[in-house]
């Protein structure tokens, strides 16, 4: 009583496909909570949904299951897994969706202590039959429905010791101590998002590029900076912003445009 | 208890339409579970709406009131009906929005002995005052809302013997065998849906034309398959895709567009 | 048990931001149901909020608790505060979002008696730490989830007793009796909703016009008038409409158009 299950797709939102899953998932288990994190991932965009669903997962009640599909293998032979942290459950092809989120307990592909993993292989669990094209509603909706029925996680298939990571863009440090990211996120006000941590930035007055743009200093929030600022957002990264407008228009900036960060020696404000 | 009434609707998510029906549902039964199917119908597109809740209807618990409207004669004469299967509720304009529902229990406009169907015309259950646009919110919304409450279908209005259905789009079969179909749906990833079914291919090997694109055989998935493919979709139609792209946009095709599948006879692959 | 919160945000719906704060929600009031009005008001406008709330928060079941979130000052002085009205609480910045909910119980900014307000100060019910940038999730959810849970309002903070309030548009008359107003929003359909209200309209036979086009008489609903029509739409503000299509594309019309209605003394229809 009160699991819930969240969905992270790229399933849109005109099409039938993810009331499907929560039909599925409804008839298994009508008592569970379905929230929606996204659906407008970009088609077959693993690197997006991993960064979508590294923002939201951490705010659910414990024991919350994440149910997450961007699935471009469907039908290959790709694994389809569960993965249990000491909070929370998430379903999903092995693709590297999760690699944030193990990121989060452990630097290598392999499960750290914290962790558990299965490779989902069980047909008991399944719809049948099982279509070729869409797993989410036929193998991962029912399997988080009955893992929200307190099914035990070893039901569902054997252990594994290691999942697919994505390569997370990295951020590397200067010798004069400069910081250089990359913009790895665009929200939909279109401040972009860097891999630039507040912890990873050096002490002092700063100064941020982003193309032929320098911008001095950190803005408090998004309405005190000036037209075009730099602040720490609220998953705790980097961004570049504009006041009331876009950065990512504004800059004409893509998805893994450099950012560096410098102790501004030259100027004081 | 336990009730989940789906809504397909044209409303759009940018305005407080859906949120006023969900309000007036849950001011009658606030233990209701509402799920939307989608809200993007495009406007006015009864067809549309039609095929999107057929591909997602069936995968929802027993006793499921399925609440649709795409409503363009809203205020005019045309009825409003209960329509009831076996296993589902639904309630709409009596427009054709039920057509491919009525169509897997019957090839005609008369009520097969498995289904039953009423003429909402009782205001006892509408709000109060109803105004002339939007009824979605004063009749369909309250309506379910007092079904889900167990309120007997026969006190919302009389019984009726027969209900609009739009003509679907059928398929032919050339004196050489061949299947000629149509493109009836695209959906948002670009993917072409035929209404040729896997029970109507013909056996052996196959070519698939649409346009002068010629594609040999079925791919088993969307991994697999050349750039161009076609394939058994999710709800048992052909379709034809591109491999991580759309087959929208690739072959810059509407719907309507002619599919050809005949037996390959030239080729071995 | 049985409490609902309403959301209506411009965070769209491709980041994780609305998911965090129902995330938030939910792991201090597993069962409240939650339900969303829109998160598509665009970016930082607070004027298309506070209409779309109004068209919308009014079906809801008393005791309902609607959290706003278009905030383009989060993190400076502005206040945040809740509003209590005889049926509904309100959770928002005061910047004007609540300026209709408002406007409907008093023609001030002073609080009228039917009202109650607080400004949101106890840090208690706030996520610790608070980021700068998102009190959506920090402030505004947990301070609605408290309230869902009965926590009494003066917990939240001290009584205030005069809110923000926009300059909402009036229409005004002419020495011959007509209505001057404005497109105030145009909904996913393409319908200019105006912000002359059914009881603001002369008697008689009337006359519509915008820019130069010349509506006579209203149509009873969008089905039965000529292609471009006057009616009243379902929120009783007088709508201008195209049949089964746009009047915002045809009429090439942005909001703050001028409309006037007046009395159709050359002809008889």
């Amino acid at each position: 009583m009160g699991t819930i299950i969240t969905l992270t797709t790229d399933f849109g939102l005109s099409d039938g496909y993810i009331a499907a899953v929560k039909g599925v998932i409804l008839s298994i288990n009508p008592r569970v909570t379905i929230i929606d994190i996204t659906h407008q991932i970009p088609p077959q965009n693993i690197n997006q949904a991993a960064f979508v669903l590294n923002a939201a997962y951490k705010y659910f009640p414990p024991q919350t299951i994440h149910l997450v599909v961007v699935d471009p293998g469907v039908g290959t032979k790709r694994r389809a897994i569960i993965l249990k942290t000491p909070r929370f459950y998430f379903v999903a092809p092995d693709n590297g969706l999760l690699s944030y989120v193990i990121h989060n307990y452990s630097s290598s592909t392999e499960i750290s202590s914290k962790l558990e993993a299965v490779a989902i292989t069980n047909p008991k669990y399944w719809l049948n039959p099982v279509s070729r094209t869409f797993h989410g509603r036929d193998i991962f909706a029912p399997v988080s429905a009955h893992l929200s029925l307190s099914v035990p996680m070893k039901e569902f298939g054997e252990t594994i010791s290691s999942v697919t990571i994505l390569p997370l863009a990295e951020i590397r440090t200067e010798t004069d101590g400069s910081i250089i990211g990359q913009v790895i996120h665009i929200d939909g006000f279109g401040n972009l998002v860097t891999n630039i941590k507040e912890a990873d930035l050096p002490p002092g007055k700063l100064v941020v590029t982003i193309g032929n743009r320098r911008i001095p200093g950190l803005s408090p929030n998004y309405a005190q900076g000036e037209k075009l600022m730099a602040l720490i957002g609220s998953s705790g990264y980097l961004e570049i912003a504009v006041r009331e407008g876009s950065a990512a228009s504004y800059l004409n900036t893509a998805i893994g445009s450099e950012v560096k960060v410098k102790i501004n020696t030259h100027e004081r404000d």
